[in-house]
C-alpha cells in the first residue's frame, strides 16, 4: 500500500511516523508514505497556495492549480483513491478503513487548510470526501494521520495477532467489553470475580453481556443497528 | 488553558506541536502543553506499564497504578477535566470543544494503547470518555491531538478573526458552503456566476441554499436536527 499525503506542512508528520506501531509497519515495508507539498507546484515567485474567496467572506481558499499539479506529479497505482478530508465529507467508519486496506493500492490524502480548497478540486480531482467527525480542526493533517493509522493497522503484518483485530470495537457492531489486569484489587477496587473464575464460558457470556449493555446505554444508534441484524 | 497529555510516546507530539497554528498559539502562550509518561511512574526495574488481561484474550491492558500516579503527579487547576480517548466514549462534537474551551482551565488527556486501560482507571480517575469516531486506531495519541487542536483553535487569539469561527461547519447546525478562488475559470470549469456578481444579498442567499441542500443530501441526521430547530 502506498500513501501519498498532499500537505503544506510535511514536517508535521516526522515524529508521528517515527512512533510505535506506525514506525514498525513502515520500517518493515508493509506500506510507504510519500509527502508532497503543493507549494512546490506553484509558478509565482511567492509560491502562493491560497487566495481570497470569490463572493467575499473571511479566510483564504486553497487555489486549484497547485493541488492538481501536486496530485498529477504522482505515479498512478491500479486501485487508487483520492481522499479529501473535510467536515463536509461522509463520516469515517471502520468499514471504510477495511475497504481501503483490502481493495486499494494507493491512497492519496489531501490535507486542507484555511477555509478549505477550491470546490473544483473536490468536483474534478477528489474521488471521496471523508469527515472524521462533526467538529472543526485547523488543518487536514490530523484527519490524514487518522486515516493512515487506521488503514495501516489493518494491513497484514502490522498488528501482531489477527485475532486482536476481530475482538475489538465495531467489528461485531458492538462496543468493546471492559478490560482488567493485575492487581486483582487496586485501592480497594476489585476485578469482577467472574474474570478470576477460570470458567471460560461464563467469562465469554459476561463479556458479551457487557458489550450489549454498554452499547445500549451509550450508543442507542449502534444498538438499534445491531439489534436489527440479529437473527 | 493547560493541556496535560498522559502518553507512553511523548516524542509523537514533537513535530505536530511545532507546526502551523498550533505552534503559533503555544508560542504566544495562549495555552501550554505538558507531556507526562506513565512509564516514569512505574516501580519495577523493567518499567512495566501493561500486563495480561484477566479472563484471557489477546492483547495487553495498561496497568492502573502508573496511570493513577502520573495523573496524581500533576498540579490541579480549578476547572479540570480528565478525558480518556476511547471508541467506547461519547462521540466528540463541536459543542464539547466549545464547552472545554470556555469552561475549563485544565484538560488532562489519557492516551490508551494495546487493548486499552484497566477499567478501574475509567471508573475512578477519568471524568469523561470521548470517542473521535466509530473506528479503531493503534493509539490514543491521534485522538488526543484532535482534541488539543480543536480546543486550541477556539481559544481567543489563536484564529485570526472571531468571524472565521462563526461562519463554519456545524456552528449553525449545517455543513459549510463551497468555496472558490481565482482563477474564475480553471481548465474550463467556471466559478458559479453569482459569486462574481458583487450582489451581496444574492451571494448570501446562494450560500445558505447550498448549505441547506448539501446538509440534506449528505447528512440527513444533521438536516433533521436543523429542521427541528427552525422557527
Amino acid at each position: 500500500m502506498r500513501f501519498d499525503i498532499i500537505t503544506l506542512f510535511p514536517e508535521f508528520f516526522s515524529t508521528p511516523l517515527k512512533t510505535g506501531l506506525m514506525a514498525k509497519a513502515l520500517d518493515r515495508g508493509i506500506a510507504s508514505v510519500v509527502l508532497t507539498n503543493p507549494r512546490d507546484f506553484t509558478e509565482d515567485r511567492h509560491h502562493t497556495v491560497d487566495d481570497e474567496p470569490y463572493g467575499g467572506g473571511v479566510g483564504m481558499v486553497m487555489k486549484p492549480a497547485p493541488l492538481f499539479a501536486a496530485v498529477e506529479s504522482l505515479p498512478v497505482l491500479p486501485r487508487r483513491e483520492i481522499i479529501y478530508v473535510t467536515p463536509q465529507g461522509e463520516p469515517l467508519r471502520q468499514q471504510h478503513l477495511w475497504e481501503w486496506a483490502k481493495h486499494r493500492d494507493q491512497l492519496v490524502i489531501l490535507c486542507g487548510h484555511y477555509e478549505g480548497v477550491d470546490e473544483r478540486v473536490v468536483e474534478h480531482l477528489v474521488t471521496q470526501e471523508i469527515s472524521i467527525g462533526d467538529f472543526v480542526l485547523t488543518c487536514g493533517e490530523i484527519p490524514a494521520l487518522t486515516i493512515l493509522n487506521g488503514v495501516l493497522r489493518l494491513l497484514p503484518g502490522t498488528v501482531g495477532k489477527a485475532a486482536s483485530l476481530q475482538q475489538e470495537s465495531f467489528e461485531d457492531g458492538l462496543l468493546d467489553y471492559p478490560h482488567y489486569t493485575r492487581p486483582a484489587e487496586f485501592r480497594g477496587w476489585p476485578v469482577p470475580s467472574v474474570l478470576l473464575s477460570g470458567h471460560h464460558e461464563n467469562i465469554a457470556k459476561w463479556r458479551k453481556a457487557q458489550q450489549i449493555e454498554r452499547t445500549r446505554q451509550r450508543r442507542p444508534d449502534l444498538y438499534q443497528r445491531w439489534l436489527a441484524q440479529q437473527p
